[in-house]
């Protein structure tokens, strides 16, 4: 017998929060009839693999906010699902330093049977979970999407500790590091590691700018999460943060839909 | 915390039997969020909740077929898989005998969430799953779905025990019939225990005739497949039937798609 998978996971469906949470990079598990993708044990639990503590974070947000969550249950190495599969890395061949031999080569009804067994479940999912929300809510929600990175990549270490990327909608972004700062927690930024010119923020436009909604990827250096403990901290912190972002907000008003 | 689940789940996705496998009705569960829709226990068990042993069958040729297999991870009293939205029982109020108070007096917007956080996902699923195989494979593909039924119904004994439903398209169905009169070993028929007109046959509408491709439905009688070990037996003589009527049905030869 082979064991069941799924690129689509929901949780507290009916929370009440305004705040939708999205996690791409959740899970680390490749189903057995992908093989091994000719990588080791190692790299297969590794960042590469998957955002380490990511889930965590958002399990413990969704609880703390009573916001639902919808995640994706397959490693990223098999498909990103925060990238089109026009990006060429949505099914990456090298990760970081890390080649990916079983992604080598694949030809493009082999890329598109990736793209419409992850993806496209998982992105329904999304925004099933999004109307879901506003067809049930008098207010608008916002989507925030939970990532995290590697402290040293390319051997260089990095110093920040919390970022809050945007696509187009600055908004929401804006005013969670400015709460940050005022609360000098944590050493965050705006659009750091990385930004939507780095092609990370596929799911904020998708789901996000397309509707209207606010929304911004939070990115947590990993190895502030990287037990269910510590990710606990970081949540407890971080729900503070984003429901005093969402309230500060100009009223979000209800777009026809 | 809750836990997560999903409208979705895969299994075998890289298989290589002509055949693709679904099971609308597979599982009882149903994610804390929703509450108990007011049903005992007892009923939560019962074929009122689920199709009693149909994945397990389902699995079980999915291994003896190598077949890919897409199941519901959630139970039909949430959302029948096997319905439109514009289907009265697709969040049934009553089951058989059993009213399920929890989907009474649901409003419009409630019914859309339903639809879009379990249709939704479960047939992007089964399209993608679908596709996948089509695009890798040289020859086309049969869509089989796995039901069971209850043996008593409304008071009324069943006799028959394995049926083929067919929708539009009936070649598969009669195939399938054909060679199980002339194996002689179960009871079976043809749109038996219901047909299309009972509106049973949505997914074979959906996935297979819309798209060119032969089906069929199988619905066997919950006491022959209980047990894992009853569903076994089961799916090893079915495997025989569905590969060799697959195999008999004129050249499938390729649609341009």
């Amino acid at each position: 017998m082979t064991k069941a998978w799924s690129p689509v996971l929901f949780e507290r469906t009916e929370g009440s929060a305004p705040i939708v949470l999205v996690c791409e990079h959740a899970s680390a598990s490749i189903p057995e009839e992908f093989g091994d993708l000719g990588i080791s044990h190692e790299v297969r639990e590794s960042h590469v693999a998957w955002d380490i503590g990511a889930l965590d974070v958002a399990r413990q947000l969704s609880v703390l906010m009573d916001a639902p969550l919808v995640s994706c249950g397959v490693s990223r190495l098999l498909y990103d699902c925060n990238r089109p599969l026009s990006a060429p890395d949505c099914i990456p061949v090298k990760s970081e330093i890390f080649d990916i031999p079983g992604n080598v080569g694949l030809n493009d009804a082999q890329k598109r049977s990736r793209h419409r067994l992850i993806h496209e479940p998982f992105h329904t999912g999304v925004e099933a979970l999004v109307h879901a929300h506003r067809d049930r809510s008098d207010h608008e929600v916002a989507i925030v999407t939970l990532h995290s990175f590697t402290p040293v990549y390319f051997g260089k270490k990095r110093d920040v500790e919390i970022g809050f990327l945007h696509h187009g909608n600055t908004s929401l972004s804006l005013a969670a590091q400015r709460i940050e700062e005022q609360r000098g927690r944590y050493k965050t930024a705006l659009n750091q590691p990385y930004d939507a010119s780095d092609g990370v923020t596929y799911s904020l436009a998708k789901h996000a700018d397309a509707q209207g909604l606010h929304s911004t990827m939070v990115e947590i250096r990993n190895d502030l999460v990287d037990t269910p403990s510590k990710a606990r901290l970081v949540a407890k912190h971080l729900a503070d943060t984003l429901l005093q972002a969402v309230a500060e907000l100009a009223p979000m008003t209800r777009a026809a839909s």
